[in-house]
């Protein structure tokens, strides 16, 4: 199986609701350190896994959907813990979305999982990883 | 598949037994930067993999176990060598046990694969993953 | 000269006033790794810089001072922007009170200087550095 | 599962072919830092994955064959693009042919699986991973 | 004296002249990750000591002249080995110039000095740092 | 003023002697991951601050002095605390006399500056910096 890499990050602010978060019930932020990995079993004609130029772009604009926002007010949040798992989630799902709409080129619809990690800090991160929806089709 | 992960450190001095360790047949030590990571397929009622709290304490207690110790000297590994991917499984099957026995909480107990990787230099590193023992009774 | 440096983090919420700073003037937030380097041009009786537990420990009280909050709406802050650079000035102003007040041990009273770095990502990090106030007198 | 990394690097010139690399077409290069893992499911007599010191001397003596090179001139490399994912592969095969040869030792054989990674800047990385040729009969 | 550094990096190919350099006199590669660190004693009245967007884009550019590249064959490199030390202080004397030139804003003309480093692998950097030429003025 | 850098590390066991140390009382032990930084005002006439490659064999000849061993036992180490400060200027001390008696090549003798820096754990380092004894007369 091959993998390629991107990184990039965002910073928010949110809160949460739970005895369980502690101080972190407050108000605060993160800065999130993203890796999202690309995965399929073979490489396509040009001998890579993705563009990796299509892949760096919709990363980047996946996270400016949630770059410099207070989560605490976005539409699709409300009501829901913004954890680190969860926006881990909330990025696979996105990038998943525009794979599968062709954003990453025709032969990235044959990827077959991807992975997003999140870095919260030098101590901690959680990340998400899945098969593509679209590549049961494949 | 979600994934959270922790990081702590100890440091011991340990020597090793078998002419494949060449020097490191003498006592020495090494820092290991610990990584746990947790995983398991659905977040809980509160958006998280864990009580990421509870695992940064329980880790902790764990490696104080072993923490400013010479591992020669240690009920349990007296003659075997306590290379970095034997301790890596020290600390899953330290970190395990306490999930069964409820220390990272309820919801824990459903967590289903644990990963522990030591690092000790800047150029290696071992680990030590597994499904959990209590996760097939889940 | 010798220095030891010290490594933990906090998590804020805030925003920017200023055209310069885009779309950072909406409410947004950042996880900053504080490094905080300790100086001195020898060593003390015990061989070390400075007790390493008594710096992690006021560190650690320092910064939170400042953890999970929205910085926006804390005393002291009003009407400027905590910028990365401003916030590395701010630790250090508050590390070289209590290092003078004695928080650090007597034998840091002769530290000569003090450098705050915040990491905000894997792109971009600031610092503050400068000689302790006390060492003057020292 | 045991997994064992050690780290090394290579430094090489090359050109891509095909417009998805954009100025990547032009003569260029890259470093690539180089992260071996090694697998199996139970350790050997002596308490290891592999005996590291093997595996590190042959990742040197693999990287060196690529180190220092343009790759545009390298026998079996011509008509191809020498893309990271492509590299990772490459050292990965050049790896397991020699665990297969005997050239980590006997015990080295039983090895389940390997993972090659090459990172080649701060943001981003490919990886090669798959079963070993010669595990099938092990 | 506060710092602000942000980070990128770019891809070249050379060649070395002189015995010193073993195989690296071969055509080979490198990334470079740039650190580019900017320093002034008092912050602007925005509270930072640049606008790290300037800084950002402008560093940007002086790697994308360099980017992609054989330095053998660029003009201003004919007949000089383009080493790791070398090129750090390129890119310095090209960010001075532009600085001067007024590209990060009028403030940036009281910036004090800069320091650029170049992380060649995981194990060897170099870095070239000086007071700005502009300063002497300031 | 142009640095160069290389890293190596060691690992060692060793204990300390005050109440200051705590639990580090006990023997135990820990990896060094060591930057040696190597300065002077200008490049040679290759282009280069030193040797890279003589420097980087020299600095393993020192770390193996100390490699693999208890630093309870060695020489010279009897009745003084081996803390990470302690530690970064005995690697500066010998290197110094490595560099004044030729090892790193006779231009190595006009290097200005070195720093020693021994990381010891994710959140600990310590370094020792100074000019070097032979520059003096250059």
């Amino acid at each position: 199986m091959y993998t390629v890499c991107v990184r990039n990050h965002f910073m928010i602010a949110h809160s949460f609701r739970g005895k369980v978060f502690g101080p972190a019930q407050r108000l605060h932020g993160a800065t999130y350190v993203v890796d999202l990995e690309l995965r399929r079993p073979e490489l396509d004609a040009d001998g890579v896994v993705v563009d990796i130029g299509l892949a760096s772009t919709t990363l980047a604009e996946v996270l400016s959907e949630l770059n410099y926002r207070n989560l605490d007010e976005q539409d699709g949040f409300s009501g829901k813990n913004t954890t680190t798992e969860f926006l881990a989630r909330e990025v696979f799902d996105r990038m998943a979305q525009r794979i599968a709409a062709g954003h990453l080129g025709e032969t990235a619809r044959s990827l077959s999982a991807l992975r997003v990690t999140l870095h919260e800090s030098h101590v901690a991160w959680a990340s998400y990883e899945g098969a593509l929806p679209t590549s049961a089709g494949a």
